[in-house]
C-alpha cells in the first residue's frame, strides 16, 4: 500500500513490544503481539482514530472526520505491516489509515491493556499521626525555578495530598506567582486571593475568630476547589493552630471498622448551603466519593455550611450514625497532623481530600492573616502531564 | 418553657398548614398537620437544626454546634407548642431548642415532602426547530437595569437553557458587565474573556475557519463551563452560520426511539483529551448524564477533542453504533436552530445541555470576531436564588 502521511501527537506512544501476526475479519482486526498478547480493534473504534491529514486539522492536531460519515458497512478490505512495523489499512470505502504500533499497544482495549491502565493510575499515600513523616517540604525558591522540583512537588500535590512551601516572601499575593506555576486561578465568590482575617461582617465563619473544625472549602459547589493554598503572612495571636487530617485515611479506616457507616455515606447525598445575603449556593453530594474504579476520589464535608438532610426517614438514624462517627474520627488524635503556621509557610493541600481545621484564637493577642487561592484538579494534573513530557519522566 | 432564642436565616419557610399533634418517643418526634400529613423528625436531624444563639453564630448564621456531641443517648423529655405554634423541644441533656412551624414543614422528609420537593425543582423546556418559537429574546438595556428582568432571563438559561441578548453594544469585553449580572467568570486556560476569530496558530478548531460540528466546550474538564456567552462584534463572512441544538431534546428522543442506545451513552465514559504544547487535559464521562432523579442534567461531547475510547471489549459495536447515531440526530434538521449573528447580538446558553456549532466560512470575506465567557451553574441558580427572594417571586 502506499504511504499515509499522519498529523504527529504531542503525546509519544512507545512500547518494546512488536506486531507479531494480524489478522481480520470484516468487523474487526486481530493483533497478536510479540509477548503474545491478543488484542482487537473494532473496525469503527479503528476508522475513528486514523490521524491522516484528510481526518485531521494539521494546526490543531484536532479530529475533522466524524465516525458517522463511515459507511454503516464499512469493512477492513486489506492490511499490512510497513517497513516501521506500523499496521496500514485499506478500507471498503478505499480511506486508508496508518497506525504505529506503540499507539496500538498503548490504546489498546483489550482485557490485559484496560487492567494494566488501572493499575497505572496514581494511588494516594494515606498519612495521620503515626505517618506524619511522608508529608513534604519543598523551598520556595527551587519550586519557583526548576521544573524538576516543580514536578516534585506537584506530583506530592496530587497523591499525599499536604504538602508545605517555606520561605516564601510574605509580601500579600506572593502566593499568585506559585499558583500560576500551575495555571490559572479558581475564582469564587470571595474572589481570586481570599484574605483569611477576622473581620468586622464576617459571611463565613473562616473570617471570624472561632474555632473552625475539619472541613473541605466550598462543599455547597457542585464541584468543589481541587487544590487549596493557605499563605501564612502573620501569625502573631495566641491560639489559632492549623489542624490538617486526610480524608481519604478516615474512609480508608471505615472501610475496615465500620463498613455499614462508610457504605451510607458513600450512598446518601447530604445538603450543603451556605447562608449569606448576597449569595445562595446549595449543592446537595455524599459526604465520601468513589470513582469508577471504586477508590476514594473525594470527601465533602463542612459542618458550618450543611443544610437540613433530605433522606427517607428509614435511613435516618442510620445516617446521623454514620456522620457522628465521621466526625468523631476527624477528631481522633490519630488522624490529625497539627501545625502553627509561621510567616512565610504555605500549605498547599488536595481540598476535596485533605479536612483542615483552625483552632480559635484571640483576636486581642495580636495580628493574624493569611491569603488562600484555588487551582482546580484539571489544571494540577495537565500540569504534570506537560511537565513529565517536558522532562521526558 | 422558657423562650429560645434563634438566629434567623436568610430563607423564608412559610406554610399555610398549621401543626395539629404532637407525640413523640424517645427517638422521634411526630407531628400531625393541619391537612393530615404526617411528618417524623429524627431526635439527631432535629437537635442537629437547633437554630438557637448557642448553636448557631450571629454574625454569618452558621452552625457552631456540632452534632457528634449530642449523647449518645440523647431523648426527647418535652414538647410544647408556642404562642406562634412553633416546636419547642426540651432534650433530655437539658438543651432547648425551638422550630418555626413553616421551616418544620418545608425542611420535613416524609416521602409526602420529599415528592413536593422533587416535583417543584425545574423541569428543562426542550425545544428543536419546530419548537423555536420558545426560544426567548432580551433587551440589552432592560436585562442590565431592571433586576426582573434579569430574573426572567436567567430563569429562561435554567430551563430552556438558549437565550439571545440583543442590542449589546459591540464594544470588546461589554458582555464582561451582563455575565457580572449574574457573579464572576469561569476562567479557563484560553483566558477570562476568549476571542473567537481565525487566528495564525491556533490552539483549537474553534480558532480556525472550519465547519464546527455540534459540540460542547471544554469536555475535557471535569466541569465543564455551565453557562457560555457568545457576544458578536463584527461578523461580515460568507458562511460562519451558528447552529444550536438541544442536547437534552436528542437525549428525550432517544428514550422513545432508541432506549437501548441511550444506556450505552449513559453508562459508558468517552475520553476527551485536548492537543495542545502547553497544556494536556483528559477527562472521561458519560456522553449524556441524568442526576439522582433520572433527569437528564449534562450533554459532553466534542468531537474534535475525543480521545481514544476504552471500554470492554463485547461493548465496543454498541457504543459505536450509540455514538454514531447521537452524531446523525444531532445533524438531524428537527434538532436544529441556525441562525447568523449579527452585531450586538449575544447568546447565552447551557453549555452543558445545548451543543454549539459553526458552519466554515471564508476568511477572506471579510472580519469575523465573537467573544465569550463562562459563568458556572453554581453562580447562575445562587443568583437566581437570591434575586427570587429579593422580588418576592
Amino acid at each position: 500500500m502506499s504511504a499515509v502521511e499522519q498529523i504527529a501527537d504531542w503525546r509519544i506512544f512507545q512500547t518494546a513490544e512488536t506486531i507479531a501476526t494480524v489478522s481480520s475479519t470484516a468487523d474487526t482486526i486481530h493483533l497478536t503481539w510479540s509477548d503474545g498478547r491478543q488484542s482487537p480493534y473494532d473496525r469503527f473504534w479503528l476508522r475513528d482514530n486514523c490521524s491522516c491529514a484528510a481526518c485531521y486539522l494539521a494546526s490543531t492536531r484536532e479530529q475533522t472526520f466524524e465516525i458517522v460519515d463511515a459507511p454503516d458497512t464499512l469493512a477492513v478490505q486489506e492490511t499490512e505491516l510497513d517497513a516501521e512495523k506500523a499496521l496500514l489499512v485499506l478500507w471498503s470505502d478505499g480511506h486508508r489509515s496508518r497506525y504505529d504500533s506503540g499507539w496500538l499497544r498503548i490504546n489498546a482495549y483489550d482485557d490485559a491493556r484496560r487492567a494494566e491502565r488501572r493499575s497505572a493510575s496514581p494511588s494516594p499515600v494515606l498519612w495521620g499521626a503515626a505517618r506524619a513523616d511522608v508529608l513534604p517540604t519543598f523551598a520556595y525558591d527551587s519550586v519557583m525555578s526548576d521544573d524538576g522540583e516543580l514536578l516534585r512537588w506537584l506530583v506530592a500535590v496530587r497523591d499525599i495530598g499536604l504538602t508545605l512551601i517555606q520561605g516564601v516572601p510574605t509580601e500579600p499575593k506572593t502566593l499568585l506567582g506559585v499558583a500560576h506555576r500551575i495555571s490559572h486561578i479558581r475564582e469564587t465568590n470571595f474572589g481570586t486571593v481570599f484574605n483569611v482575617a477576622s473581620k468586622p461582617n464576617p459571611d463565613s465563619s473562616a473570617y471570624t475568630a472561632v474555632n473552625l473544625p475539619p472541613h473541605t472549602d466550598l462543599p455547597t459547589r457542585e464541584l468543589q476547589p481541587g487544590v487549596q493554598f493557605l499563605h501564612c503572612l502573620v501569625n502573631e495571636t495566641t491560639g489559632g493552630e492549623s489542624i490538617f487530617v486526610d480524608g481519604f485515611a478516615i474512609a480508608d479506616a471505615m472501610a475496615q471498622e465500620a463498613p455499614a457507616e462508610l457504605a451510607m455515606l458513600t450512598d446518601t447525598p447530604m445538603e450543603f448551603w451556605n447562608r449569606d445575603s448576597r449569595t445562595d449556593y446549595r449543592w446537595s453530594g455524599p459526604l465520601i466519593s468513589r470513582d469508577g474504579e471504586g477508590h476514594f476520589s473525594e470527601v465533602r464535608f463542612a459542618n458550618f455550611l450543611r443544610g437540613p438532610i433530605d433522606a427517607p426517614t428509614d435511613i435516618m438514624p442510620g445516617l446521623y450514625r454514620a456522620l457522628r462517627l465521621f466526625q468523631s474520627m476527624s477528631r481522633d488524635a490519630r488522624f490529625r497532623v497539627e501545625r502553627k503556621l509561621a510567616p512565610g509557610d504555605m500549605w498547599v493541600f488536595d481540598n476535596r481530600r485533605v479536612l483542615h481545621a483552625r483552632r480559635a484564637f484571640d483576636p486581642m493577642s495580636g495580628n493574624r492573616h493569611l491569603q488562600g487561592v484555588y487551582v482546580d484538579r484539571d489544571e494540577l494534573r495537565s500540569r504534570i502531564r506537560v511537565l513529565e513530557r517536558e522532562l521526558g519522566a
